[in-house]
């Protein structure tokens, strides 16, 4: 597997033709068919016009008091609570919402860096959208089918440290099943679903960092299979998930 | 970034050498000073007996009581409460475990693929023990520092579908601090940590499927700093972590 940034993409301004300019580039620095295409949330959310100037936000009653509990600004509090279905967890000043695409993460995605000075950028609105659309322009351009994933950093329960996750997905399937398939032992795998679009997001981090300009990577020579894709298999739902709810530990302490 | 397989590791056994044999090839293949080498745990865990006989445990009362809730063999539910610091939550058949490491993981990352009928794997002791063992090997064979993870692949929170994550990290940093650089706007960056040891062994997951016998994988090109390492850094401090307690939910739902 090869993975290497994809040169040239200029700094992106609201309303620009994104999915045209990564097609574009990826004709020229010699994109294949069957490669993978990670591209930053930030520069998606930024063509999509999603960048916004606190001052132009009136914040509600419930965003002015969560800003004195979290220190935090009242505007960007209130286009926290806009971009979710519910804050999971507030300590200090941290706050972990489920956004309503049902992303579980800081501030809703919502971020302030690399942005003009008053301004934050929100998750594109459907970023299964936007990477269908990438996708197109780009297999377009290269003659064949890509895989495209938006991803952006997210921290993680129990672990430390961000780590570049996908939010977005087409063109390929996202989660492997490899149930049924033979371990080298000949007995049949169980629980072994590869969460690949994840594993490729991660990748991507090693160039994406928030310093380097670097928004779109490529992987090249890696194994999907074509799908619409589409991030919602990534997604545990919340009754099948054993810690958003508040569930209490299992009370069993070992020796 | 170059991600490839480290060929040539013949099926480890108890006892065997496994730093030696990983030199070996490391040398052979033109592993370089700077590279990265992600291990599968289950090579690690072999080489250093800790493959257990199921018939060979006399479970627990605990052990009795808990393999009737969920279904499990009372012995490998011995040898999951024996590896564990507590049980953090049990649903049916589902045990997620803070391992004595500190790793929080479905049944104290215990498994029976890939292993002779009858045995189940244990995680190995200390792996960044094990992993400054290997480090020590192949950075003598190649005459230069290398980087040393050994992965497993994980559940997450939210997340569907598994990944695979550092254990035990040796001649490198794990977690790079972005803190106090500048973003491209001139803004220094605040929340930037950079979990690169866990993005490192993401990569690696593209090749060490179950049934696929990849068990080494090189990463080349890639900027790591050296350090001696450790897994520790990549842990949340119980009293840092939201979700593993049973925190109650912040109890905001958004309009």
């Amino acid at each position: 597997v090869r993975v290497w940034p994809l040169a040239g993409l200029p700094e992106i301004h609201p309303g620009d033709d994104l999915p045209a300019q990564i097609a574009e580039l990826s004709g020229v620095a010699g994109v294949a068919a069957g490669d993978v295409l990670l591209v930053a949330q930030k520069v998606v959310s930024k063509a999509e016009r999603r960048l916004v100037e606190l001052a132009s936000v009136t914040p509600s009653a419930e965003a002015l008091a969560l800003a004195e509990v979290t220190g935090k600004r009242p505007q960007l509090v209130h286009l926290i609570l806009s971009e979710s279905r519910q804050v999971l967890r507030q300590r200090g000043g941290t706050l972990i919402t489920e956004t309503h695409h049902g992303f579980i993460c800081a501030n809703a995605g919502i971020d302030a860096s690399n942005v003009p000075a008053g301004h934050v950028l929100l998750l594109p609105r459907d970023p299964d959208a936007s990477a269908r659309r990438i996708q197109a322009r780009v297999a377009s351009a290269v003659g064949g089918r890509v895989g495209v994933i938006i991803t952006d950093t997210h921290g993680r329960a129990f672990r430390r440290g961000l780590i570049n996750v996908a939010i977005g997905v087409a063109g390929m399937v996202p989660i492997i099943d490899h149930r049924g398939e033979l371990d080298r032992e000949g007995r049949v795998l169980v629980a072994t679903d590869q969460a690949i679009a994840d594993e490729l997001a991660a990748c991507a981090g090693l160039y994406m960092g928030k310093a380097s300009g670097v928004a779109v990577v490529v992987c090249s020579d890696v194994a999907t299979q074509s799908a619409p894709g589409g991030v919602g298999e990534l997604l545990r739902k919340p009754e099948h998930d054993l810690f958003r709810g508040g569930d209490s530990p299992a009370g069993i302490v070992c020796g």
